[in-house]
């Protein structure tokens, strides 16, 4: 057999190698380069390569990046290689790097193999010094402009190279505007910008102990060091962290000629998508600014035009905008997110990449891509992240409800949500980790600091910045919902509060937002299912027609069932009975069954406890009607049903006429040390046959029942926790000799099979395959103890574990595929050597994870089971795993 | 790579096969037959085929009984097997079953594959009745004695077969004694024992409901069933159970002739051993009783006489017993158990078998046997059971104490012990469970029903019956010490005291009683290491001389090592750190370590606690000088060095100058559900590195210390709990920068590496060879995580597994070889494949358990590390492993 030799790590590698070549100019690369050269520098490339105008540059590779963390020095002739590639660059703009008359003005920008946008650092301008900027007034023929510029540069450069607090910049700034009597920063001449740079310079080396550097080469080296340390910033390493972004090493740095679109009023810049990102539909979609640079646009602090009112100002520009977009698409074969920048009428693309999008968004574009022969079918089901569609199945507020608005902001990012407003992220983390609490997240904007609440919080609620603003992005990534550029309200955090008008809202005030609509309502607004649109049906479509994977819906009720069959589940691989123990009028019963001396005193509850179970499970039978229900007996420990309070305790005594301190000694009995790893599972059974003979009358009972009034019952009795065939052999005895009580009357199919959840398990699946008709993994319970980690303890070191990469994932999100993986494929070859047809499913979390259905499929399991709002994301990751294949 | 498949068990073989014969002639056997035949019967066939002198009879073999059990009757034809064999009987002796005139009576015994004395039913004197006392009267001449036979078989018949209680045939027989004013049984006369017959089987009737069966046949037929329904017992059960007797499906059942050691003065019966079972002296022992039946030697009612006296009553018989047991012992090549009856001066052998012996006889009769040529080397170390070798390696009392002795009875099994006196079984188990006591069991005489309070004390003392009665037979068996016979003692039970003289000792009262010298003593006593035998250092040598496994020990202290260096030991395999954390001086320091509130506080503890295990390790360095020492860095999780008790962390809050809310917080917190599974091992040196550093610190400073002395230091330093490469690498790295900051000053032999206890360990193990110097199994936690087990709750459901037969041994007792012995082989599959010379152990529990130790040698570790009192055990179990091979 194949023993899964686990992946190889970084670690393993060794020292990093010397990379051979350092720099590529941008007519070196291309689209496959990404790995080498991010993907901005990548796509840079392939737009040069096929005749988009971009302003031209090189890309300093990853490798050096990698190397330079790691030896922190250069590789040997990195110095001679980026000489060699500026002098190149000043060739082909025919200007020269520090040249007072005629100066070479270039951005450095990261950009690495996965996307991260704002989370590494830019700069602009580089190349600007007391010199230059002669030369370029010169040539802009606006001191203004060329001051306002430097002031920038000063200022990024202040800040992300020499470590000066951004604030003291905006400080300076304000207090030049006040001084001026001015509140815009357009407003402010040319003189005072030239005194502002002097002030800015003046603060540098004061806060930096080191003069603002003149030297262009100098200001390069330093800011492409910058932008390589910004990779281990504690913003980027959660961003990867919480994106899943593993196995890169380093960023690239971009070096660009500038182009400047803040020149003049026949300048601008823009960012737009080539189709609607939020819904899909085929429009251009984007935002541009006159007379601006980039950053005005990202970060939300002028409101932008939208980029069809373009067409008015400068009709050349764009044609050959819509011309480029044309072209990009379908040169990518994707919805393209395209930034440019128009300098006096000149457009220049700075970056293509395929555009983020909604769920809705992703299946509409696919679908219609297909439509448009652009894409296959299975192009297009690869397109899209079955994670996303998390996003389509969430919740919205239920339609017909009078809702309240009080404001109304853009539809950022779809779906809504209610929860108690709070001010910082910091306070969203704790509100919702430590008190369990949902919360909005409140901010005027939100910068890439905020990760972490915005990841806490139901939703994002923002006054300022437009649809590409970072809260409006990140939230369409997160697949949450977010309302932004909401004008109206006043958001005053220090006072915790927010003004509307006359309304006040309070931190700890619940509101609900709709990201659809854009809607702010106060209190808390009832949810209900979101209608699927025919695209998502269509896609569904293509992927059933594709996969060979099942896909089941875990359910513990009729309700549950319902809503799994609506979303194409195609049987139950998991119905947990003990969740039906826990309503009011049972948990008596349930706790009288535990409390009981003997068996005799057992029987009166276990009787009721039937008849009730009875109803449970005729009412899952019928809406299954021919689709298998895995039906699990009882589970977990008999001590989750005891009260553990004292004042509980004597009341439940008082209930049962029981004495209390009897009780109290009977209930400290049933303590356990590791409750994970003691008695439950079969070992109940085992020691308790009458609880499960219960429940498999209680089954019997209602698939005869069910089955009489005509409809078809499969049911598959599943023995949890067994980890030696004997266990299994004692209870499927007991099983069958239950349901044969019931004798000629037993009219409908049923199996008896086992979880897979203890490694010893899977070491014995051949004997375990003699004494079970099916398998199904539970590998909550099998990750847990194959690692030796409590779920409820892994709080304590998974944190550390993962920021010092020795984790790369949580394993209970997505199936180790070495260690429990190979387990897996372990029982599965046992198991099936030993009955070839054996049924073998999963019915843990990780029956939604996309990777681990991909798993599943490949090592070859019959279906996968998980909660009903994952099943669609299943059913798309499981044809995806055939395409891939 | 293999993986081993599970044993097939008995579950899994379908319905029992049914048998083609049934019954075997002692002719017709052998002693290779011992499976089928029993090991009495295929013995009692070897000595007819010998030429030994054997009452003729027949053997139903065990796999009738499998059969009667599972079917609930007898196979085909067996009705008809049975009278052809009774009529070849019958033949044979010369006389007719349920024949007035020449009747022929028979024995009717149990014999399973493995002995396990007195735990199933035996049956004397089969045959009389009403009608055929009167032709043994005639053939024996004594009328008394026919009646005695015919109201002990009543007596056994209505017991066994008709379960009427033993009590009250006690007390009719007291009755008649009473009304003749007699004491004895012997006293009685004739008429009084057959007055006594009729009460018996009328009280038969009554009790039974049915009367006493005339029938020899049927006699026969329900004490044939009777037996075989007796393999199931609780006794037997039990005794199985704690014998680890595995694999059987049933018990044979012997049919003989009887001859009778009762028929008068020219009679007798007695039991002995071929040498001196106790210290293995080869001079023939054993004792006997003249006219009486074997029962009354071995039930310890009349305190026999020496074997050796028997030459004086009747030399013919005496010099041919010597004749036949040097026969006996050379055929078998083995110390013989014979029982023996004289009739009429005629002599038969009732059994032969392997004779019972304590370890220190078993050593010497196996070195003897060498010496005399009976036995190569290879098979005396085979004849040896390792696990016996416990007894000479426990504490006796120390010499040269004052001894206050009270009483004196036989050294029936050696050893010391002392413990708090109890009267019953049941206090004794559950003393010594619930409330963890040592006990001594003190009862007038011990039966099968006493098993599992002779289990839980740690000695018997017993007033009556000598060196082969039930106490003794058993203690030996259990290398539990034991002073029996112990006339001067009045044992009260009903009072809970014992009287001795004036002296009483009351129920509770705490006594040391010696098993080697036989001495009661009041109060305890100190106990020393026994000294070994010259024929214990032989063994160990040729032990040593065999086996390839090497043998360490786990020792945490300089006191430990030394024991584990004299027993052997070749090194070091586990050294626990945390034990050292637990004296009065430094848990206050590990408390301050662990609450402080950051780094800096963690210093100044850390400082002093790294002085103290300096300390430690040098002592373990100097005693293990050139010989590897694996040090295991902290495991533990923090809690469980921090107090419990409200009044006490008050007090600590008060010591550490801590508030005492925040301190119950900080206690809270760190709180764990499943603490098994939590922060822990690697997990808190990768969260808490600083306390590793200080580890490394003081074997660093220590091992420095101890070279410079100019001894030899080998220390392996070992991560535990590694699951994942990462965090081997991780702190691989700290420890290695921890050692390198000495520099120069490292003149030791170091090694890192790991324990490998987690199955995902095991199952990535080529990836953490590539960071491991070494690896050693924890079996301990490998086995409670390959199962889903925790040790310290598996006591709620572990006898249940037991008694059905779900578990056939505790797993954390001998390695399951399946399960966590399949994940042990895959581990070294991969680990080898990445390292080939890979050093690899087992420092878990079963480390020191015969199979396990077997195990280990096949699948090619290097060394089992176990407790220093195991080392001998593991030195023979290890050459065995060879041999066997």
């Amino acid at each position: 057999m194949i023993i899964p030799s686990s992946s190889i790590t970084k670690a393993d590698k060794g020292p990093v190698k010397k990379p051979s070549k350092s720099i590529y100019s941008f007519d070196e690369g291309d689209k496959s380069m990404r790995e080498l050269l991010g993907g901005k520098g990548a796509n840079l490339s392939e737009m040069t390569k096929i005749g988009i105008p971009v302003p031209f540059g090189f890309t300093i590779t990853t490798e050096v990046c990698a190397y330079f963390l790691d030896e922190k020095k250069y590789p040997e002739l990195f110095a001679e290689e980026l000489e060699e590639k500026l002098a190149l660059l000043e060739v082909k703009m025919g200007k020269k790097f520090g040249d007072a008359k005629n100066p070479l003005l270039v951005s450095v920008r990261s950009g690495a193999a996965k996307s991260m946008p704002g989370m590494m650092d830019t700069i602009l301008n580089l190349g600007l010094n007391d010199k230059t900027v002669n030369g370029l007034i010169e040539q802009s023929g606006s001191e203004r402009f060329v001051y306002d510029s430097y002031r920038r540069f000063i200022q990024m450069f202040g800040d992300v190279v020499m470590g000066v607090d951004h604030a003291k910049f905006e400080e300076a700034l304000e207090a030049v505007k006040e001084k001026n009597g001015v509140s815009l920063d357009t407003e402010l001449e040319a003189d005072d910008l030239k005194v502002l740079v002097n002030e800015y310079k003046e603060m540098v080396k004061e806060e930096a102990g080191r003069p603002f550097p003149e030297s262009p080469l100098e200001q390069l080296k330093l800011s492409i060091e910058a932008v390589f340390n910004s990779w281990d910033n504690d913003r980027a390493k959660t961003y990867r962290r919480l994106n899943n972004i593993t196995g890169l090493t380093g960023t690239a740095v971009n070096v660009q000629s500038m182009v400047f679109g803040n020149m003049g009023d026949d300048c601008g810049t823009g960012v737009a998508f080539t189709r609607n990102p939020s819904t899909g539909e085929k429009v251009f979609y984007g935002e541009f600014l006159m007379n601006a640079q980039g950053e005005d646009v990202v970060a939300g602090i002028r409101t932008p035009q939208d980029v069809s009112e373009l067409e008015k100002i400068d009709k050349a520009a764009y044609d050959q905008l819509i011309d480029v977009k044309d072209t990009l698409e379908k040169h990518y074969k994707d919805m393209q997110d395209i930034e440019f920048t128009i300098e006096k009428g000149k457009l220049f693309l700075l970056q293509t990449r395929n555009g983020k999008r909604t769920a809705q968004a992703a299946v509409r574009i696919a679908v219609e891509m297909v439509e448009e022969e652009l894409l296959t079918q299975e192009e297009a089901l690869l397109m899209i992240d079955p994670s996303c569609l998390n996003q389509l199945l969430h919740p919205m507020i239920k339609k017909g409800l009078d809702r309240d608005v009080v404001a109304k902001g853009l539809p950022a990012s779809p779906g809504a949500a209610c929860g108690k407003v709070v001010f910082t992220s910091d306070e969203a983390m704790q509100m919702a980790e430590e008190q369990n609490e949902k919360v909005i997240l409140v901010r005027k904007e939100t910068s890439p600091e905020d990760i972490h609440g915005m990841h806490a919080a139901q939703g994002i609620l923002t006054s300022r910045g437009g649809m590409t603003s970072h809260a409006a992005v990140v939230c369409r990534g997160m697949g949450k919902c977010c309302v932004a550029g909401c004008s109206e309200i006043m958001v005053n955090a220090s006072a915790r509060k927010i003004i509307i008008g006359d309304t006040v809202i309070k931190e700890g005030d619940i509101i609900t937002i709709d990201g659809n609509s854009g809607e702010v309502m106060v209190g808390e607004l009832e949810m209900q299912e979101p209608e699927l649109t025919k695209e998502f049906k269509i896609i569904m479509e293509w992927a059933d027609e594709i996969r060979t994977l099942k896909v089941r819906a875990n359910a513990d009720t009729p309700e549950d069932s319902q809503v799994g069959i609506d979303f194409g589940a195609e049987g139950i691989g998991l119905c947990r009975t003990e969740h039906m123990f826990f309503s009011d009028d049972r948990i008596k019963l349930v706790r009288q069954m535990i409390l009981a001396k003997d068996e005799e005193e057992r029987k009166a509850p276990l009787i009721k406890l039937k008849e009730n179970q009875v109803d449970d499970f005729v009412g899952i039978f019928e809406v299954m009607d021919d689709k298998p229900v895995t039906v699990r007996l009882l589970d977990p420990p008999l001590h989750e049903f005891l009260p553990e309070k004292e004042s509980e305790i004597e009341k439940l005594a008082n209930d049962l006429s029981k004495d209390a301190e009897d009780l109290k000694q009977v209930i400290s009995n049933l303590h356990e040390v590791n409750p994970m790893l003691g008695h439950r599972g079969c070992r109940l059974g085992i020691t308790y046959p009458d609880i499960y003979k219960m429940q498999v009358q209680a089954i019997t009972e209602a698939a005869i029942k069910v089955q009489n009034d005509g409809k078809k019952v499969i049911v598959e009795i599943e023995i949890p926790l067994v980890g030696e065939v004997k266990e299994l052999l004692f209870l499927r005895k007991v099983v069958q000799a239950t349901i044969d009580e019931y004798g000629t009357r037993v009219n409908f199919e049923y199996k008896i099979g086992t979880m897979i959840e203890i490694p010893r398990a899977c070491m014995t699946a051949d004997e375990i395959a003699k004494a079970a008709d099916f398998f199904s993994f539970g590998t909550n319970d099998l990750t847990q103890l194959t690692y030796g980690y409590s779920r409820d303890d892994i709080g304590k070191f998974l944190p550390a574990y993962l920021d010092n990469g020795i984790l790369e994932r949580d394993p209970t999100a997505s199936i180790d595929q070495s260690g429990v993986g190979g387990l897996m494929q372990i029982c599965m070859e046992l198991g099936r050597k030993e009955k070839p047809d054996l049924d073998i499913g999963i019915c843990g979390e990780h029956g939604g994870d996309p990777d681990s259905v991909e798993f599943c499929h490949k090592i070859g399991l019959n279906y996968v089971s998980c909660s009903p709002y994952r099943v669609p994301i299943a059913r798309l990751a499981a044809a995806q795993a055939v395409i891939r294949k």
